[in-house]
């Protein structure tokens, strides 16, 4: 199986575009609800609940595993990768890399989390691959929670996105990372208020192309995964919300298993 | 000493109004900076969470604990009395009792998070005290977000504020209670929303009378707690956020020790 997991709802648009990518897959999903956000946490604690998250979906028969949580992939993906001997996945360098191949100018802006963005690893990884790059970021710490709220379309959440875009709109810049799985779902907004010029990148779609390059390229691990199309997902704390949320994402029913971690 | 936890930063205003009624009484705080927000989760998490807090407070010498949360004060109080063989105090009493008898019309609003909404406490303790009361309740589920934020005076929280009173403004409530530790920060925004007429109530201020009252009633418990004016902070997660915050509140710095629960 695949196995994915995010600090709660926000991983589901990482489900989504694997789903559409690499058809038929299993796929086995874990929403830390119980512990969710991870975003205003401090490194030590997301990396002690990225290791007991993967320790759970290897125990549920991953074989493979997508940090689908920007903020965990920031502070937690050494860690992982260090006490478990599993191909692991995580969404910012498959993002960094399309943005570094698909802008112009080389002036990139990223938007997420507070701890996301204060860890400057996009900043980082983007000089690394381009130094010449310019690159701007933004917390945004609000959008998350709209988001949970179902939030999308309210006069309030185009003004927050407006306000947290508009110092990355002046520096002109003409590619826009979403370095956190949530903004997807206020993709239209975002896409918006900074213009219709700017290549706004989800990075949702572009961890699931580099899963699927993957899996072509190690057959021997492509052969390990279950496609029969199975999908389980599991939380850590069963709310109306993250069922409303998936089944609105996934347009049909989805059956939620509540695990303690 | 006196115990006091939270979910996170808002039971600090519950700590500054037991400050200024017990003048210098020993107090030790917990922040569950690291599990917040509570408001979110089941039942049975915010359970676990209080029990856990309260045998943490416990442990560094509390001899009576104010659950500052309301959230876990509607879902685990029962618990954490039934645990414990100390005075535990909770801030939802308090308020619905000083709504009862400061209210003309007997026409009341509450405002909450979305568990404690849910739960129905405030509803079902103001009906036990007065049948004939009027009670209309409404989840501001972004609220404590926007206040952990510092968003205290921008224009979007504003609007966010009006759209969540509209409801309890067309009942023509009388009386208010701020059903949520964090909602204090927010006061003189609520207070213009909904009209200054409206008798707008500080669960922070109600309990900290109950308090007081206790121990005036109850000699033999308040000679166990200390007066030596110490004040210890303790929270499961540090971030920035939270000290700027408790520095704001206080006008002084503020220590925050590390614990791991």
């Amino acid at each position: 199986m695949i196995g994915i997991f995010d600090s709660g709802i926000g991983g589901l648009t990482v489900v989504k575009a694997i789903m559409e990518n690499l058809f038929g897959y299993d796929i086995i999903y874990f929403g830390d609800t119980a512990r969710t956000p991870y975003g205003t946490k401090s490194s030590e604690t997301v990396k002690k609940y990225a290791l007991e998250n993967t320790e759970f979906l290897l125990s549920k028969g991953a074989k493979i595993v997508v940090i689908a949580c920007n903020t965990a992939s920031s502070v937690a993906t050494e860690s992982v990768a260090e006490n478990f001997d599993i191909p692991i996945f995580e969404v910012i360098t498959p993002a960094v890399e399309l943005s570094i191949n698909t802008s112009h100018k080389a002036c990139i802006g990223i938007i997420g989390t507070r701890a996301t963005i204060k860890s400057g690893i996009y900043e980082k990884k983007i000089k690394e691959m381009n130094p010449h790059a310019r690159v701007y970021s933004k917390a945004c710490p609000l959008l998350v929670p709209l988001v949970e709220e179902g939030w999308l379309e309210k006069p309030e959440t185009k003004m927050i996105v407006k306000k947290y875009l508009h110092p990355l709109k002046v520096r002109q810049i003409d590619t826009l990372i979403l370095g956190c799985t949530h903004y997807p779902l206020l993709k239209n907004i975002i896409q918006k208020k900074i213009g219709k010029k700017v290549n706004v990148i989800d990075s949702s779609i572009a961890v699931a192309s580099n899963v699927r390059a993957f899996l072509e390229k190690h057959q021997e691990v492509d052969a390990l995964l279950g496609k029969k199309g199975r999908c389980g997902f599991f939380v850590s704390d069963v709310t109306d919300q993250f069922e409303k949320t998936a089944t609105s994402m996934f347009k049909r029913d989805i059956h939620l298993e509540h695990v303690k971690i």
